[in-house]
């Protein structure tokens, strides 16, 4: 072959509604074959059908209210082998050569956490056979194989994120693009903040404070990937050709004159925890994070304010997920005498407003305004939660879009043309 | 574990309408599991749910109509791995320990031929593992992987007979059983002949003649592959508790006293096609065949009577699937010169009828009593062939029905209840 370029070899994903019919499936293929048509080296990873997932996780609940997660990563997985399997049939209807792997065969090496697996080794020996051979690879995501048990095995949530990533820096790739159904990353949600700015570049650190506060369009896990084997990711729309926003270097490789914050991430999905009149002594705090570690119920904001004066007893407030408020209630209030607090408090209806961007650090003034900002909007603070680059604050959950709205506005980071949203989002 | 009887190791297969729902998963699991606390070892082959199949086929007609076999057989066998971890729930939830694994990981070994693979090796090592740790263990039906390629693949029609019949050979099981929607194997299609027997045991070289010859309870490679390695196959309903049919030994261990015919077999599936005169000499024949066998059809019936007096030409007549029928007689047409026959004759309207019994060898006059039936009934024979244990005859397609039901009588091969039938077949 004469080839007028260097050969960059490009991973590409493709979330779940990407692929949802055959005729998506025949898009996603064309695309990808221009790609190769470039004269680059192709892998591809897809998310399984639309719904599928929910499909199959629907006839195990039809069979069983308690499925042991060895057999539901079997049926899971099944998914992306069809989506898989359909694009590569898609991509030789075209008139290229493309052959898809499963996890295991692509040889996505995991721990044996069912469900919730980790990578913890990438041997893609048959992928760069076949792009040797001058083969499409197409890899199902979301999927592996236990190191030791052999059993397939899946990485949860955002799965096929990181399976992208993963082969992206197992086979050194130049880029890793996760086609979605946004144009990118934004300054907030598009459908909340009207003018909210497409990010053309975002460091790895502000991505991940992002993924943390709520941004949906990648998760944390993939970030954390991306940035320790320093890949570069492009998450761009599978609907259209525009450029999207590349999640690149750290912190201090973005320039001084850029702005100096990125945007407003918010989330809805947690609840609040109150644990009150707690002994303030040491000890205590660490069996109540025991209990609910012990429930494998993950802890989010942290706050605990100092002792009330004279009764040497202080209140620990923590978010945790909505789904799992319940469970965390009833833990803690069954070792109530054991831990030696007066009550339990809860709270859902609150939302999380965040405030991220590397500039945080070198301009004083940030905190006042957000607060001055929310308060002039009449939105209550509940609770506030920093980092070096990131603010954060619950508020009513009634009044978590105004909030983001103004906070968006006070920063000045919208921009010149209304953001387009589509329906939609994949695994 | 203590044990009363001696363990035996059963190994089951379960058809695509048996484990269509979740409710009818929930019922397989039940016998599964009554099987595993009588004592024994339970090895499990699931086809794929219902449609599945059908529906997979359907996704990639929408994509491509000429999907390469390699992803053919990675989309396909999903539908398996679906089915088996479901049921594989559905024992956990009856308190049973069982473990599903795909063809690859059940050690299946086969050749390249995606959609038609074969059965080369069987290692079954990590389900012998899983046995000996007192657990049930499933094994997708149909699939397998490739010796050289390591790529999935399929073992087309039938498949998960096979699947089943391989592993009790590998794993030296006592028995395989193979359940499916009738009672077992029948002296004739309970559809058409109202008081058809169940036959209660049949040798392999019997069930072999009424596979090939269009009984389609069990499929000709899964009888060749029982009779290769001696596996006892007991074919029995899934709906019910009845003892079905065995299908063991060779026709010299059948008692002398029994039936010395075994049932009447039909095929509704072939057409006819006659290549009139021939050259009569060395090689002409040979021509026609391996232009017919170029194009992979398969031949069936054959027969080449004497020459016509003076003119030193033929006529053979072979018989072929109907859904060949066009391309046989294009191929042949395409190369009239080169054979040098006058014309090709074909006919779609036929159906094949036969009568299959060991005892035929030691008992004279049975094809005299098999035409004087049917000329009785009015009932034109086409064309006749034989074998050492089998008499088959061509007559038209609105007359099969009623040979059937005369041979059936004329051998008196009824029993006294009526048969029960009920729907829908698996894979």
């Amino acid at each position: 072959m004469c080839k007028d370029l260097a050969v960059a070899l490009v991973v590409q994903k493709y979330g779940g509604s990407s692929v949802a019919t055959a005729e998506r499936i025949r898009r996603v293929a064309e695309r990808i074959v221009e790609t190769k048509k470039q004269g680059h080296d192709v892998v591809v990873v897809c998310s399984a059908m639309g719904d599928t997932t929910d499909e199959l996780l629907d006839l195990a609940e039809q069979v069983t209210d308690a499925p042991p997660a060895r057999e539901m990563d079997m049926l899971l997985t099944s998914g992306e082998r069809i989506s898989n399997a359909l694009v590569a049939m898609a991509i030789h209807a075209l008139g290229e050569e493309a052959r898809s792997f499963s996890g295991s065969q692509a040889g996505i090496i995991t721990t044996g956490a069912h469900g919730t697996a980790k990578i913890i080794d990438v041997t893609p020996g048959r992928l760069r056979e076949a792009l040797d051979e001058g083969t499409i690879v197409l890899v199902a995501g979301f999927q592996g194989v236990s190191q030791d048990s052999k059993d397939v095995t899946t990485l949860g949530r955002g799965g096929s994120d990181t399976t992208a990533v993963a082969l992206a820096a197992a086979l050194k790739a130049d880029v890793c693009e996760i086609y979605t159904d946004v144009d990118g990353i934004f300054s907030a949600d598009p459908r909340i903040v009207s003018d909210a700015q497409k990010l053309d570049q975002i460091s790895y650190e502000e991505m991940l404070e992002m993924a943390a506060c709520g941004s949906k369009v990648l998760m944390l896990r993939c970030v954390e990937y991306a940035r320790r084997y320093n890949v570069p990711v492009h998450v761009r729309s599978s609907y259209t050709d525009k450029i999207g926003t590349t999640v690149f270097g750290s912190m201090e490789d973005i320039p001084v004159e850029q702005a100096i914050l990125t945007g407003v991430a918010h989330d809805r999905s947690e609840a609040k925890v109150t644990v009150v009149a707690l002994p303030d002594e040491p000890g205590y705090a660490a069996k109540v994070f025991r209990a609910v570690a012990d429930a494998e119920i993950n802890i989010d904001m942290v706050l605990q304010n100092i002792s009330k004066v004279d009764t040497g007893k202080t209140d620990i407030t923590f978010t945790c997920p909505k789904t799992d408020l319940a469970r965390a209630v009833e833990i803690l209030t069954a070792r109530q005498d054991e831990i030696g607090f007066a009550e339990i408090l809860s709270d859902s209806e609150i939302g999380k407003v965040s405030l991220v961007g590397a500039g945080m650090k070198s301009h004083p003034g940030v905190t006042a305004t957000f607060c001055e900002a929310l308060a002039n909007a009449g939105v209550n603070i509940d609770l506030i939660s920093t980092s070096e680059i990131r603010i954060s604050v619950l508020v009513r959950d009634t009044e978590l879009d105004e909030a983001v709205q103004v906070l968006h506005k006070a920063f000045d980071l919208g921009g010149d043309e209304a953001a387009v949203v589509h329906g939609g989002t994949g695994r």
